[in-house]
């Protein structure tokens, strides 16, 4: 019998699940609580920018979409860093051609959700609201306009976002539900660079653009458009701070001193400033997340990351790549499959949430130490030598899908207590790229 | 004006400080979801016991109600260990009159319902659940019987326990709440030891009794009527836990093997181990307790333990006499109060959830570990010598209610430093009464 699937939640995670569950030939319905995106632009004066790295485009792949994808991504192939005196440096990512890819939050849900609506058996409800769950019996109450309807499935996927109605059920109707929301004391907003002339880049276009100042940080995506989205993360008290900067005056002052380069190609700064919100960050761990045979929780609604290793919709798409396997590797046979996916993925998303919280030191801090760039500098001729045995953590998330976070995370903290013990040398910042030092570093990796 | 106060939750901590606060003068409402406990036995069935140490009876000694509740409270001057071979040691707690109280639950709820209701200015409402709160305008909406009210009040106190609506309400209404509840994999179950003939306690009547076995123990604390209320603390899963033993028989074997001591006074073992729910042990831990300048969580409603440290309940009374001293420092200006309030007590609760947490290794493990009891026997030297100076965690928490949580945290972890240095020591089981081994250790944390 032909097997019925309810999502919760038609953002990116939903709709890609909904294509990889449609191409198995399953009766796929999709509610979503918002109006839909394609028809009014839910996402008017909000920009988001994700990069999508390697585990996410392997996801894409393995149901035959990241060509249609490409189309509207953008390569990164480094970081272009902005100091405060307005001088800059490129850092690469990684080899060559490995970049991260800008996309737009929005396009890219439209883009999915077009392509899940051309399957015969998915099929999208908008405005569908879902009240409650009965997680045994895998029936949802779903609301719309003032009329509730009980939904019977096989396979109910909650993947309606950090906020998850589901996983509030969960909270609410479980004896025993482990659950963590933790908001940092920073926030961000959004500000942007247009376009230049002819849609012309006003800076680098294939970069990401960080301005590292410390305890904030500022930086930009390009868009397919020729402007930037630019984000600005920002305690939210203390000085400086959203709390510390409230009138035009103290804004324009600020960001002369601290962003002189940027303020100069962002003629809407300050009334962007004054309009915006400013959002805050939260990371969500849980535990469980599946209940009986019939009910997951996946992407945002399992793990919020902040959103400081470019992880958040990656792993949100791994879950959904992870889970179609195990449908394969159980033959359909669903209590199995949501038993391992919760074995796989909790530990490896509890790990990219943790490497998650230290990338903002790595980004807003390290990048303007001159240690930290030293460290990188040694990390790529030892990377250069042995390409195959000392892979950078960072590369190891973004660029090595086959190795799993915690994998990624422990053979990162090895290398970092290597890195620590290699930099404590006397004479480290003229002696950095003699290739003793690259044998060294790989000696102690492999005497672990 | 009178100030007008209310309070959500007539259970322990809800009661004392509708005490506290009417004996300022203040119009006191409490309601409570359930029935008045004194009319119809909410606690039949079960005979939840508590350990009152010196931090909750000072709260009572302050309002001065200590002598009411000592009636009902039965000392307890150390640990009685009783070994799977059946024999026994007893640890004293304390110096000489030193002593935690067993009380229950029921009978102390009761006790202070009275002593609030002999307040004109208190009005107990039962059967009246809050149903949501405006925590800015301070309101909260009251269902009684089918019928709901808006209460207006300068202050809502919110002491609902553990799974408490009025932080569940921050959790759904505020932007940036801190959130962490965490399930230990061990459950614990109620069992009995009843009275002797006349009612003659079967074992040491003051001391609280602990069968150690590693990963599990059975605690039993003595009632006024000769009975002992007993805590089997077990895993869950695994074996031996509540899952792999499920059986009359399973049982039987298993107990008959690790508490024959025990089984051999408690003829309804088996059937009370049949009938008896296996409850969860949760910790809860949120930021922030207070929102704006009308409303507060106490007790387990900002900070749920685990047990195994006996200060679930005393923690609580210890936010009620901090929160009414500084009442008094901050002149009834109650944004002050409610702000210094979270500021002082975040991190006492904190500190004393960890210390709970750790507790339960060292009464389930430790306990049966000869090491264990060497270091205890260490530190009572020590500390007879040096009664000011080294004074050891379990006293600091215990007996010594001038020294924040927080504080007995750090110095706990500094002395088991030391002490870890000292046991280490070649000849120290011989060596181990000697004064040379008191100066040393004394030597040690002056050092620090």
């Amino acid at each position: 019998m032909q097997k019925k699937i309810t999502i919760i939640g038609a953002g990116l995670v939903g709709s890609l699940s909904a294509i990889y569950l449609a191409k198995r030939g399953y009766l796929v319905n999709v509610y979503e609580r918002r109006q839909d995106a394609r028809k009014t632009n839910i996402y008017a004066g909000r920009s988001i920018n994700l990069a999508l790295s390697d585990r996410g485009w392997l996801a894409l792949e393995k149901t035959g979409i990241s060509a249609d994808i490409k189309q509207i991504a953008i390569p990164m192939y480094g970081r272009q860093l902005h100091y405060a005196d307005s001088s800059q440096a490129f850092y690469a990512y990684g080899k060559n051609d490995q970049a991260i890819y800008s996309v737009s939050r929005g396009t890219l849900n439209m883009r999915l959700l077009d392509l899940a609506d051309a399957f015969d058996n998915v099929t999208l409800h908008f405005e569908h609201k879902a009240k409650s769950m009965d997680l045994a019996a895998g029936t949802v109450l779903i609301e719309h306009e003032g009329n509730d309807t009980l939904t019977h499935s096989d396979l109910v996927l909650c993947t309606d976002g950090a906020y998850s109605t589901g996983r509030m059920g969960m909270q609410l109707g479980m004896e025993q539900f482990n659950y963590n929301q933790f908001y940092i004391d920073c926030g961000y907003k959004e500000l942007t660079i247009p376009a230049g002339a002819n849609g012309s880049y006003l800076v680098e276009k294939e970069a990401l653009h960080i301005w590292p100042r410390g305890k904030y940080m500022m930086i930009a995506l390009p868009n397919l458009d020729g402007s930037f989205t630019c984000t600005l993360f920002f305690p939210f008290e203390g000085a400086p701070s959203f709390n510390s900067l409230q009138t035009r005056e103290q804004v324009t002052q600020f960001f002369n001193e601290q962003f002189a380069d940027a303020v100069a190609i962002m003629p809407e700064l300050v009334d962007e400033y004054m309009r915006n919100h400013n959002s805050p960050l939260v990371t969500i761990k849980c535990a469980p997340w599946t209940m009986h045979d019939k009910f997951a929780l996946m992407g945002d609604a399992a793990h919020a990351l902040v959103p400081f290793f470019g992880q958040g919709m990656n792993c949100g798409f791994e879950d959904v790549r992870v889970f179609d396997e195990l449908i394969d590797k159980h033959n359909e046979n669903f209590t199995e499959v949501l038993k391992e996916y919760q074995t796989l993925r909790k530990p490896d998303a509890d790990a990219i949430a943790d490497m998650a919280l230290n990338n903002f030191r790595e980004m807003s801090e390290l990048s303007a130490d001159p240690m930290f760039q030293l460290q990188k500098k040694i990390e790529i001729n030892i990377n250069a030598k042995y390409p195959e045995v000392w892979i950078p953590a960072y590369s190891l998330v973004t660029f090595s899908p086959q190795v799993r976070y915690s994998e990624a995370l422990q053979r990162g903290q090895q290398q970092q207590r290597i890195m620590d013990t290699i930099l404590q040398q006397p004479n480290i910042s003229t002696h950095w790229d003699s290739n003793e030092i690259v044998e060294q570093a790989v000696a102690m990796l492999q005497a672990n």
